[in-house]
């Protein structure tokens, strides 16, 4: 394993929430390097640590482990989920987090935590709230240092719950997505990949009632003019050049963003 | 020594604040693995800093050293502790910061920080206003690697400056309470402690006017409602399933809580 | 070396922008300790995070390696820059961000990136927008594990773009200076160095109207009153004791600060 741990949460900086997983992880794989993915996932919203966990995961060795605690069901009778896919393990909810990441990924093995092996291994006693320091921070740090494998959890599985994020819908030369997140900048994300713009003649994108030009990145317009660009993770994007898009259109997570090939329809 | 620092401080994530006591730190202790507790403590309230620790440190491995810096008397005459306590140490200036934690620990020993001997180490002279740096920093790294003992400092003590933070009372089948912070989720944290309810028949918590049930998990109940629990750190938090409590019933720190036995009075 | 990165952004904490520049790292750096210096930097304001890094890295071991990656031109033809200096390596790119600390440091060697070594460099090509992750995080790392020397990496320069931060002007007894930044507390930190100061007799100093007394410490007045101090990292400071300076006085950065000697003008 590399040695790798990365946390993604909706847990914010406030308290030690993050604190005490990672003196959990370090207790019992002393060698772990944690890195904080984002602990600012939109509250409640499994779809955007999916969405970013399966843009993120390939930028860390392989053989790291990825844990998404964004889990509005905790102590209820939602499941954990261990997946394998490529020589990285994630750990989450069985809540749509891993949804998008896994359909991507037709290799991947996917494992329900069972209870009864659970209570099996030398943690403590979890408690009703903080499964995040009680259940997946020790599995993963006994994951890292090799004491368990994903496949000694559970059964494996293939129904797992969907993603709550609808993907990009494709007709003829339109698509139409949304806005999936904003970024500290205010530039808007989107679930519109990249590639699906390659098959597009002249591609314009329409958001806000504007039409906004597709460059390749900011500085290629003026400070205060908007532009679209698909981004480093490779999906469309919304910015306003050293300004910020979401505040100046008035858009925000799961506002509607089109694109049009070849004869664009200007809205007004 | 486990080799862990944990970091508590009002300081933000703005700025090199943070930043500059880790690189004293790993100058002088280069294997030192530094977990940051949290920055977000609500700024000169030592109380909330020392809430938090007394409640986080047992997850990290014995041997650990806490520094928690909330100064608001930085540079003048107030004193700095060391305090060993069940294999953790913990810094912390005398402003009531450690008082709630050692309260509960009976075999804690608290020494307090001697300027002689202070100015006879191979630290830089301190700044006015930055001790954080100049004195915990250098202080946790030499603790840390065995190079200084809490004992070694200056001389014991057992007169420290007293808590800011009232306990909860206890009247025959009613506590009072009040909310000590508030988290990222807007989940108001109280100073009640569940060991408190136990001893009540079918408590109901009141606050704000509203009588909330008490609930073992936020997916207990649907989400938008109110809901009381013992939460994973062992207190009475209200909370909103799925929503923010502190912005739904309009509370903050401060905010007074009760709980009542057996024939609770409805507030209106 | 010494075995420590520091990274200094405007990226702030949504996303995996700077979890994914760690990964790039310890990928090709296992050994690395990366720190963040603060990804709270004013975005788009290279300025401030150049004031920052001259007056922080001095506390990291030498040996270490500076990235700054506050780039709105990103993508553009901007080049970027590895500077050596007292035994650190700052990577930044050219936009005036290092300018400030390389004035200060007459030692000081500037190398500008060459794009045809870039390309040589087993690099995965680099996005249009995002620099940090796919040129800043494996220089840095090459830099860190020896594999690159910033010698290597394109021709020296001494013509660099110079700081967008005016520095603090000296007229006889008067120093006219700005805010730069305010840190978590609302302390208004300016770009006049106390030792400008030394030289006045009976120093005022004058802002938003108010004459504030010049004192060592917070504590030294009572909470609530406004006082100037120089702060830690060697800059005067406006500060309100308990308080928040920036709200109380209704500045921000840019704001004029004045400092005379001997014979003070009261504003009103």
């Amino acid at each position: 394993m590399s040695g790798v741990i990365t946390l993604t949460t909706d847990f914010g900086h406030k308290g030690p929430f993050v604190a005490v997983m990672r003196g959990v992880i370090l207790a019992r794989a002393p060698d772990a390097r944690v890195i904080d993915l984002t602990h600012e996932i939109h509250v409640h919203w499994p779809a955007e640590a999916g969405f970013w966990l399966a843009r993120a995961y390939r930028y860390f060795p392989v053989g790291s482990v990825h844990v998404a605690v964004v889990d509005p069901g905790v102590g209820t009778n939602r499941d954990i989920l261990a997946a394998e896919c490529r020589g990285h393990v994630f750990l989450a909810p069985d809540n749509g987090l891993l949804a998008q990441l896994l359909e991507d990924e037709d290799t991947a093995q996917v494992f329900r935590l069972d209870d009864d092996w659970r209570r099996r291994q030398d943690w403590p006693r979890p408690s009703h709230t903080f499964h995040g320091r009680d259940i997946f921070a020790p599995l993963a740090a006994d994951i890292l240092s090799g004491r368990v494998a994903p496949a000694d959890i559970g059964p494996a599985t293939t129904d797992i719950v969907p993603s709550l994020l609808e993907p990009a819908e494709v007709r003829g030369d339109e698509i139409r997505g949304t806005v999936v997140t904003i970024d500290h900048f205010g530039n808007l994300i989107t679930n519109i990949g990249g590639s699906l713009l390659a098959d597009l003649r002249s591609p314009r994108v329409q958001a806000a009632g504007r039409s906004l030009p597709l460059l390749d990145t900011y500085g290629q317009t003026k400070p205060g003019d908007f532009l679209a660009l698909v981004n480093s993770f490779g999906v469309l994007e919304l910015a306003c050049a050293e300004g910020n898009a979401a505040d100046r259109l008035g858009l925000g997570r799961g506002a509607p963003v089109i694109v049009t090939g070849s004869s664009p329809t200007i809205l007004v």
